[in-house]
């Protein structure tokens, strides 16, 4: 079995030496006569160039297969054999990694566990933010979670931002927060999920997400690249952690949005997300607050359905985006709205009204026309966001 | 107490909006009226803008005081905070965090504890890294560790490319080179460090860790952007883990080359590094085989030594260059040489004699001269690498 990488050189570099470079350097690294009795072993491990295209721009294209036998089923590795040593050696950027399809882990829950635990089958899922995301209380948080789980939240989350703080302990936010939805739960029936963020070093992390699932949390949230894939991959791989797993993309520009380094987004955020064991992966929006291409986006989306993983488009979500999101998407994706929900001029519990009343009525791919929206939560939303 | 990070936003960009964006966007994210009752905690929680500074190209440079209070006192954490969303929202570079010196860890051994661990005080050290880096066996690797071992070599490490693979398991390279360690030992009275390569998800990664201790690794070697600071922080925490860890740079690339995005190699290599518990850290070396800029590696070299940690310039270090690191670096250095040990033309027990040939013969800053090295394995060196 074999990994393919494809390798987008700078124009003006020397693509036939760094695709050789590359297939060397990132796997045996040299040779000398001393080891000729150890040559079959050194060959087994070598990379090899596949072809090496020009595109347009004057860069190039080179396509490499690495031996699966350099890696250890894993992120961790396959990073440092992809893309270790050479990052720091040019211009060069990982457009795309192509893994075989049992390298690393399949989702626990992934699309079809997360809408078992939801009972929600046909439609989109809403999911909210606490918002603000630093300086509210756990009870602060207790408050919001009754408020959109009455009005029929699928998921809630922690911002990113908020860790294991003194003014708001994780553990004390989920005991707000179960308490809630016992309330809420009795009287409608319905689950909701709620995200805890999970986070410290790796030890800690770890050893919190086992405490934050034995007292009650249904999902879990991590910053899979401010801690790493491999904390990801432990989560996942844990029996006892049978919760859902939300893989926030925090610090993916860093490895991203540069033109001719780094990674791709759908590498970052789609393929390795995907193979790292995430149920779902939350990523910037086309139409949304953050700067992000359609097409990128969608090359997200894909590479995380085909693995089952449950696509969350973020960042400046908000009631009117609904119709082009069920363009683009369908059913299977989660609305995520942070300030969408919680700065809606009645509150958070009619900004969720306002995610389900559009989705009543969208029609996918075509704007709202606001003239035709009866006064109400949906109406109030798409007056202060618009309708694009 | 703060923490100050400098960003550079690209020229074009609103400087002052953006660092206004940045201040509350990555601490507290939205507020509300709602939360009257909780101004307090917010805005103990907010970021301030300290001053942007116009660039001679153009950019801008902010300088954003965050609180310590929004943080864990961990690298991950920090982060999220400094760069998790705001990374993907526009043309942006981290160029430098300033932590207070209680943030973190400190190295459990570090340039002194090294040093003791090796009762070498008034020399740079000298370290060599096995290669090819895959394709040897256990026994392979045994004995080029005998070999260097008994030339006087300091250190040895794994390459970073080598994890625990089926043909070289790492507690059998371990073995293999522990066996060797006590036979030199015996004989030259002197102890050498083999940094063994940990690797793996993070639950693995942390037991392995504990196990090759267990079985007498005298060191670590760990790919700390491949697996996560949190790994390399749980590592540096633990009691058990009684050994100097030491941290690789593969994959900083990814987040450091780019000029106008990710984070600048000083901070990524020298203050996360520091400040999560290496005690010696690799990077690349300006006179090196990859390019990377003189001031870079010193402001590498400042962060770490002003936390007792031990720098190890690296890549395409070869006896040649050993003047020029005397004058950069004086004793507090590691010489660590891949090929320039391994493939010397006499193999590499001469490879690492050169070394020391070359430490002995040095001018600090002066570059050897052929005609005035006597036939052995340094001229042989100098006649292979050059005199740079």
């Amino acid at each position: 079995m074999s990994i393919l990488v494809d390798y987008r050189l700078a124009a003006g570099v020397n693509a036939e030496k760094h695709a050789q470079v590359i297939a060397v350097g990132q796997t045996a690294g040299t040779w000398s006569a001393r080891f000729e009795h150890r040559r079959d072993h050194f060959e087994q491990h070598l990379a090899t160039v596949q072809k090496i295209q020009t595109q347009n721009d004057g860069s190039s294209l080179a396509t490499i297969r690495f031996p699966t036998a350099n890696v250890e089923n894993d992120i961790g590795s396959l990073l440092t054999m992809v893309f270790g040593k050479y990052s720091m050696a040019g211009t060069a950027r990982v457009e795309d990694i192509r893994l075989p399809s049992d390298y690393g882990q399949m989702p626990g829950f992934g699309i079809t566990g997360i809408r078992e635990q939801l009972d929600v089958y046909e439609r989109p899922l809403v999911m909210a933010i606490f918002k603000p995301a630093l300086g509210l209380s756990a009870q602060d948080h207790g408050d919001i979670f009754r408020e959109v789980a009455q009005a029929g939240i699928d998921i809630i989350k922690d911002d990113e931002i908020l860790g294991d703080l003194e003014g708001a302990p994780t553990l004390d936010r989920l005991k707000a927060c179960r308490d809630a939805l016992e309330t809420v739960s009795a009287q409608t029936g319905k689950n909701v999920l709620y995200a805890v963020n999970v986070t410290g070093r790796a030890d800690r992390l770890l050893d919190r997400a086992h405490r934050l699932v034995e007292a009650g949390a249904n999902a879990l949230l991590i910053n899979v690249l401010s801690y790493g894939y491999g904390t990801l991959e432990a989560l996942a791989a844990a029996p006892q952690i049978n919760v859902p797993i939300f893989a926030h993309p925090a610090l993916a520009g860093a490895l991203c949005a540069a033109p001719d380094h780094g990674m791709s987004y759908p590498v970052v955020l789609g393929t390795l997300m995907a193979h790292a064991g995430a149920d779902a992966v939350l990523y910037p929006a086309h139409y949304g607050s953050l700067p992000f291409p359609q097409e990128t986006e969608m090359s997200i989306r894909d590479r995380l359905r085909n693995r089952n993983v449950l696509p969350v488009p973020s960042a400046g979500i908000h009631p009117g985006v609904v119709p082009l999101a069920l363009a683009d998407y369908g059913v299977d994706v989660v609305l995520n709205a942070g300030t969408g929900i919680m700065d809606h001029p009645d509150g958070p519990g009619a900004g969720t009204t306002a995610f389900f009343d559009a989705l009543a009525q969208a029609q996918p791919g075509e704007s709202f026309d606001l003239e035709q929206i009866e006064a109400g939560p949906l109406r109030r939303a798409l007056e202060k966001w618009g309708t694009p």
